[in-house]
């Protein structure tokens, strides 16, 4: 285990039961509020990508925060994959399956054709919000060069659907 | 007018009647896009309050774009403000009102207490989420240093809401 795959687990906190009954939540919020323990993960999953990538898509919300920080650290824009109606301007739209219902997320129609993608999250849980992301950027005429996540939750098996795509975690729980 | 106001104002879209007809919708996006340009505007954002706080709070979402790029610049911690019913375990919230309805917002209840806070956001508008979010960080007994936007809208006066604190920005419109 690397040196960044321990402090990052040192700093996940185990809710039970949220959003929902059943459900144990892993909250990264304890990484972010330490600065040089987020910038230990940020560099290990930077030295991962460098030279590879024209810009880090987060997606909304923690998503920014990761991503938002790495990519001003490897010095590539960064792009937010946004849920539906909160982009201005033309858009495109994936729609995806949840457990219960549906969910739509966006990306500017403008904002990554021809460019080298690297697609973040906190957490890899189901992966579907993720694959939906990665079809959405395809369709906007990108190249996703990798997925990385910081935590991955294993049984939940997310990697399944990134399928045929490069995948990266820090640590896996 | 600094090199980063105006490398700011450069980047910013205007995008009418978003998200409802008749707002002029500032879009920050193309900055957030272009590396060089957001890191001399964090750069001057962090330069003003080097050493005078402990922790960044970025207000949900594009507050989070900003914020936590700015705290792993400066070195210090990052705390989200979120929108209610998303962040786990034990929360402090603050409801205030829309021009239609209500909204509330969230901090973790112990994430604050004898910290020196600024505050950020992308643009300062009417100013109502973010004189919330300080009343919030105050009640959870923080010292809010500042408040920082990227761009003010300058007509709607949304700096009378936050009289009392130190407000800045690194352009105005």
């Amino acid at each position: 285990m690397s040196n960044a795959s321990q402090v990052l687990l040192e700093r996940v906190r185990d809710i039970p039961d949220f959003p929902r009954p059943g459900v144990l939540f892993k909250d990264l919020n304890p990484l972010f509020a330490d600065p040089d323990a987020f910038a230990l993960v940020l560099g290990e999953v930077a030295s991962g990508w460098e030279g590879t990538i024209d810009l880090v898509a987060g997606i909304e919300a923690r998503g920014f925060v990761v991503g938002a920080a790495l990519a001003q650290r490897m010095g590539v824009g960064f792009l937010p994959v946004r849920k539906a109606g909160k982009l201005p301007g033309e858009t495109i739209d994936q729609t995806y399956d949840l457990e219960y219902g549906t969910a739509t997320i966006e990306i500017p129609a403008d904002a990554c054709e021809g460019k080298r993608v690297l697609l973040v999250d906190d957490v890899l849980a189901t992966g579907g919000t993720a694959a939906a992301a990665v079809s959405l950027l395809e369709r906007a005429g990108a190249t996703v060069v990798g997925i990385e996540f910081l935590l991955e939750v294993g049984f939940l098996e997310g990697r399944r659907l990134l399928e045929g795509h490069e995948v990266a975690v820090v640590a896996t729980v």
